[in-house]
């Protein structure tokens, strides 16, 4: 381990290869034998299982309900809404027939599953009585990139698509807006993630969609990653798809729906956000193992301690007694690597002084602490963490965040620096290629916490009625 | 409701279509678009995530660990291991191209994981100290089926795949036995299925396995269902993909793995061996809803016996009241087609009475209950609603278990009974295909709990030492 150690690339050298090293090292990942496509080993998938159970728990306080649509989609249904097959066309993986036998119609595996949904819903929705429908599955998707990377972009990749249908545009728009609401929590309060959040503009919003809401979060290495977004389609896709109820007047309506989406690009999004040269840093509430104890030797002594506190903290966190040959330096160096929070050693003259010596992941610190106090210390230390790794990515956040006028100001931040640059913008399409082929960079959203005024878009200088965040993004 | 409630078919008169009656009225499920596809709806999904908790659970506590692989398998890893892909290619859907462009090697949609999990254990494995890998996986496999039912046989279905690889033989066929027992508990105990359980015949294993056991359950009607499985398959895969690793004395050896499943067929083996003319009937360890409370009025004084109600429960049950302008009527018939186990009934004449009326969905008795002891009362009944439903699937199961020491005996069980026939049997490939031929039947299992001594085959009259089920199955 002590080796494996060696070779992870320190950060600030090459972000890019640092993260791949840390990925395979903490044991997160491994590539599939299909270009682009990756496994996720059993510490990658742990750290999926707790946000998707964080998440879950979020989604059912507000009735949403779990339901799984097939994986492959007709192409004939998948045509019905322009925009959307425009968007998705190139990346379609696409079946054509099963064992030896053509199929009649070409099949696509789901890039999002609104074509299938929404046909679902027309056959549903027949009265008011009948809305709102709030469904969501935790799937697989398939959308073929030509440059992945895991976790961040890989062709098949895991997520939860929520997609609702409602009587009113103002549900839809709630619908859209809580949503958006939980995304920031779950991003702040769980993942550590300070996230700015907005509107997207244009051209940077859902294929199909009248509003798309965004949390982008800001890695250590100043580009933005978008981490979840929450659209509302108005009736687009009721009209694409024929949704009509009778309200309560007994007229017919088009319904109005919403859907929305995070994925297991949350998972690069925290590598990327609290790691560092030594491996993995986790914020507690998604760590698979919140608490490592490891025993210097094998006497009695050492085990009984080690067993009462495991016993001891086993109900409050998730704890792991490594129990396998392998040396106390090793334990010590994969513990660090994966990012338990809290480290526990145990050893023979520790014991003998009545105490334990205790180290947190983020300040590398080693502590020592009365063994019946260890739990108190414990409580407090793994808040602390949290607290800590946050304020790390909300100082990162804060010390990449600028603002620019001119086009000449943007760019010359983009040289110089990296991070998030407010700007004001027409918010035209047009105008918004343009600064994309100048500058390679896209909006990441139109934020929801900052006073817009009238000013000259910074780069086509026609009247802009808002401000806009620009960056480099992955 | 009313009006659905009659439109399903009577058990006894079509099992088939009442079956089908059942799932779409207990808005179980729905049919995808592409042939032989579903839609898991709200409910249906709910019991899946109920059994996925239990067993999730289970496996855990054996040291499992949960993955995720990709969708996709090339070709080539595919034909490494003849047996396998003999049984599985005529199934296997196939991806050609992606967007216009064609692929240069043809994709297969897993029809199930052994062969991408060998090729990755292959590089993971290199000393007695990586071993075991204990892994499982929750996801979607596909196998083209010509003729399909909802959760029985679907293109596309959900399931959990383990897949284990050991240093010896001993300690494969140990997990693969370990996770068998796991399966029969999950029946017997949570999902209140009889079954009966042993190893697979020479022909009704497992493409490329060893040893198959499997535990099968009788459904209503007298067709068996195999409901779960667990292989054995000694160095087969390890051979194939040269999986190898170095022994303590350093000397390098094939290593061992098992595999096995459990999957949303078990949704439909629970309608077919609980449900009735009045539609389901849930063991209430994965009923969605476990109590259900109708108001017959909105009077204040129900409302506050109601919410009193739903508080002293919902700790210990899931407890739904639905709040929804329905009529009375509808909503106690919806419950009933739902199979919620216990039924509240909050009425303004029994409150002045200091009762409210209470019916178990199995015996659909109705029966007033002193509101103080209302909690008392249902932990008793929901205890007793499921000794009765495993009961009666247990009776059914007795009356239904024959003997046959002759073909003719056999398939005069067969004309005139429907349900499990143990045979003396010689377990040779020809002389069950010979029967098959004959009867259009399988050998479901060699049981593990029965007595086998020396005898003739009933079908070809050679030795047999053991005795072994011959059912119709789904």
């Amino acid at each position: 381990m002590a080796q494996k150690l060696e070779k992870i690339t320190q950060r600030d050298e090459d972000f890019s290869k640092w993260y791949t090293d840390v990925v395979k090292n903490a044991g997160l990942a491994d590539y599939g034998p299909v270009k682009g496509t990756m496994i996720f080993k059993p510490y990658g998938y742990a750290i999926w299982e707790n946000i998707m159970k964080i998440a879950d728990k979020m989604f059912k306080e507000v009735n949403v309900e779990n339901v799984y649509f097939p994986l492959l989609i007709p192409a004939s249904l998948f045509n019905k809404e322009k925009e959307h097959i425009e968007g998705f066309a190139p990346e379609l993986a696409t079946v054509t027939k099963v064992g030896d036998k053509s199929l009649g119609e070409e099949l696509y595996i789901r890039p999002t599953s609104e074509v299938l949904i929404c046909t679902h819903f027309a056959k549903e929705v027949k009265s008011y009585r009948d809305l709102p429908l709030i469904y969501n599955q935790w799937t697989n998707v398939m959308r073929w990139e030509k440059t992945t990377r895991p976790f961040l972009r890989t062709s098949e990749f895991l997520w939860q698509e929520g997609h609702t249908i409602h009587s009113t545009p103002k549900e839809a728009k709630e619908m859209t807006l809580t949503i958006f609401e939980i995304y920031k929590k779950l991003a702040n309060d769980f993942l550590l993630l300070p996230v700015i959040s907005g509107r997207k503009t244009e051209k940077e919003k859902f294929a199909g969609a009248k509003e798309t809401y965004s949390i982008e979060a800001l890695m250590y290495d100043g580009q933005a990653l978008q981490s979840g977004t929450s659209h509302y389609f108005g009736d687009n896709f009721a009209k694409a798809f024929n949704i009509k109820f009778q309200n309560k007047e007994q007229k017919e309506e088009y319904a109005y729906s919403t859907s929305w989406g995070v994925s297991t690009r949350l998972i690069g999004a925290i590598i990327m956000s609290h790691s560092d040269d030594q491996g993995l840093v986790l914020p507690s509430k998604i760590a698979p193992i919140q608490i490592q104890i490891i025993n210097i030797n094998e006497s009695d002594d050492v085990l009984e301690i080690s067993n009462q506190l495991k016993n001891d903290l086993k109900n409050d966190f998730r704890v792991f007694v490594d129990n396998t040959d392998k040396s106390f330096g090793y334990k010590i160096s994969e513990a660090e690597i994966k990012g338990v929070p809290i480290r526990i050693e145990v050893g023979p003259r520790d014991i003998a002084n009545g105490v334990v010596t205790i180290s947190r992941r983020d300040i590398r610190n080693k502590e020592q602490v009365k063994i019946n106090e260890v739990k108190e210390y414990v409580n407090k230390q793994i808040l602390e963490h949290d607290k800590n790794i946050f304020n790390i990515a909300l100082n990162n956040l804060n010390s990449r965040t600028f603002k620019a006028n001119t086009i000449e100001e943007y760019q010359e931040i983009l040289e110089n620096k990296q991070g998030l640059v407010l700007v004001p913008f027409c918010g035209d399409i047009d105008c918004e290629n343009d600064i994309k082929e100048k500058t390679q960079t896209n909006s990441r959203c139109i934020p929801d916490n900052v006073e817009h005024k009238k000013s000259k878009c910074f780069n086509c200088k026609r009247d802009s009625d808002k401000l806009v965040y620009f960056a480099r993004a992955y």
